[in-house]
């Protein structure tokens, strides 16, 4: 079988296993904010279609100057990129040729970038009897003896934070051996404050360097923008490397109008640690496992039968979860979950308290 | 002075000459089609927008599909990319740490492609005294010495086209010695029909790599859509490093609209080669000398004056054209302009005319 490497394309969910695609279908495999995109959005006048029939600006000044906005980050410290993807393809890209080392279940697109820049991959796994916890004795003495290290943030697709303290530990351990620390923070935005994100620790430490995206938070994976958060020096250097206009005049000219509802991403965090709580509560009773996840998603593991029957079954029903084959370490042993909006969480619950209750 | 690397930024040209930008401003300095977008984009649903909260196909399957049969070849022949600029560095990393030569003056990506993928660069340049044709001979010649070969067919900013029988000849003579060669042909749906455009050569040398846009020729440079054609083994390499999602879902979204009307770009052709034989006439006739361009621009020389005057003679008067300072071996010695509207053309033309009577 060849398992699709990402997960938002149900249809092929449904031509790979052989299922009839005959009811409404729930997307529960893309990691989007169920609550977005935000209100203003459908407001837009629809001549920001026509009025990109400029070129953007090269240097996408005045949206740099939005997003370090945003961040309270200086300019110089920030890249806007198409997406987050490219910004894991660049920084892999400043690495070329050098060794890098790789916390497995992740994202795949580390690897593959890493793969098509050349650099040698060493791979550690995370701690799946401790909830999938970062292995701290044994990454602090591998980050030794490589150049740069990627992880993940909370990390896809666990959902699972490790805690500040772990993290400047780590950074601070990996600046006294010059070794550069990537944290992706696709999904930093739905993650609720006391798990703070690094941009403090960035200020102080040259070697740290933090991957973002808008896509997830505002539900634009289609528009694509991400940026980098580093030091000026390695700013620099990305850019000279970007392709040019490499991200869409739309996205950018929608930015005021995403950022425009100052309280869009507090009010989904609040919603999002509710909509945790109580699905991890009901899917235990049922007998499932979760990972305990801070973000918009999480594995889940039927502790009483094999994960492919349950996939056929939510498949069936029209759930399409995130089958996991190509996480290196999970090899299809957990489904992962989008948190949707309620109706559809329901709906979930719904079918598997079926599918427990038939077995 | 650092003039800006690309054209389509007017206020950094008012910025860096220290000009006011006190009157309406009329932008020559950007490439694209004066009749686009199409008439149809302006009754697109702006739900377009909204759809895009669903991850683009990273196969990009459909939106394939529909390049490919609007250019004639097979899909396996195609790589759709995040604009013609894409389409360039992706080929200068399949060609990562060898030889490349590239014909100057030409657009300055190649040679920062080339340059951010470790290439050797060999430069030869156009025979500038014969109107900038190919010097075949030295190109022929020195072509045997290295891997890949970049020309731009019509070549920007020259506007001048090299014809099919010497492009024949070169492709079939780099064949013999294993060099590739690359054409980018961004310009070449503004190209009357009896110059050919290289596709059914590409069928018969599996050494011919095509560059495409739909940017220029639809005035979306903001939305940002290229492809490549070559032969299927490139192809799929180049897809395996591509970012993924690279192209956004709005223009993958707007293609049928942009392909609806069959005729909008034969109609480009026929508006432009009448309003080309149209400036050369009149811009001859104030004795200015200009490129015999079959593209949607071309370059401009005062035969009588140092273009530096003309050049701020010419923002005071709201035209931004294109400086050349950027292009190797033009250093400043001529301007470039977009044929623009009719209206647009004749202001041009009237400031020219005052520009010659007053000196």
């Amino acid at each position: 079988m060849k398992w699709p490497a990402h997960g938002g394309q149900p249809e092929k969910m449904y031509s790979l296993t052989g299922l009839k695609q005959d009811k409404q279908v729930y997307d529960f495999s893309a990691n989007l904010n169920p609550l977005g995109p935000p209100e203003a959005m459908k407001l837009v006048d629809p001549q920001i279609l026509y009025t990109s029939n400029r070129y953007p600006d090269p240097d996408y000044l005045e949206a740099t100057r939005q997003i370090s906005l945003h961040e309270g980050v200086s300019k110089h410290n920030l890249l806007a990129t198409n997406g987050g993807a490219e910004a894991i393809f660049l920084t892999a890209q400043f690495f070329s040729n050098k060794k890098a080392l790789i916390l497995e279940p992740t994202f795949s697109e580390y690897r593959r970038a890493c793969s098509i820049y050349n650099l040698t991959i060493t791979t550690l796994t995370y701690d799946e009897k401790n909830e999938f916890s970062l292995p701290m004795e044994n990454l602090l003495s591998t980050l030794e003896t490589v150049d740069v290290v990627f992880l993940c943030r909370p990390n896809n697709p666990t959902g699972t934070m490790s805690s500040y303290a772990d993290m400047k530990q780590i950074i601070e351990h990996a600046s006294t051996h010059h070794t550069a620390v990537v944290v992706d923070e696709a999904f930093i935005h739905f993650v609720r404050s006391e798990f703070e994100d690094l941009t403090s620790l960035q200020k102080t430490y040259d070697n740290l360097i933090l991957l973002r995206s808008l896509t997830k938070i505002f539900s634009i994976p289609g528009l694509r923008l991400g940026y980098v958060i580093a030091h000026e020096k390695i700013i620099r250097t990305l850019k000279g490397n970007q392709i040019p206009w490499s991200i869409n005049s739309v996205v950018i000219n929608l930015l005021p109008t995403l950022f425009k509802d100052q309280h869009f991403i507090k009010n989904t965090k609040v919603w999002l640690e509710q909509q945790l709580a109580y699905l991890s509560t009901e899917l235990r009773s049922l007998d499932f496992y979760i990972t305990p996840s801070v973000a918009n998603f999480y594995l889940l593991k039927d502790l009483h039968q094999d994960q492919a029957n349950l996939l056929n079954y939510l498949l069936e029903h029209g759930i399409i979860p995130r089958h996991t084959h190509t996480f290196i370490g999970l090899d299809g042993r957990y489904l992962r979950f989008a948190v949707r909006t309620e109706e559809e969480n329901h709906y979930l619950l719904h079918v598997l308290k079926m599918w427990r209750e038939n077995r």
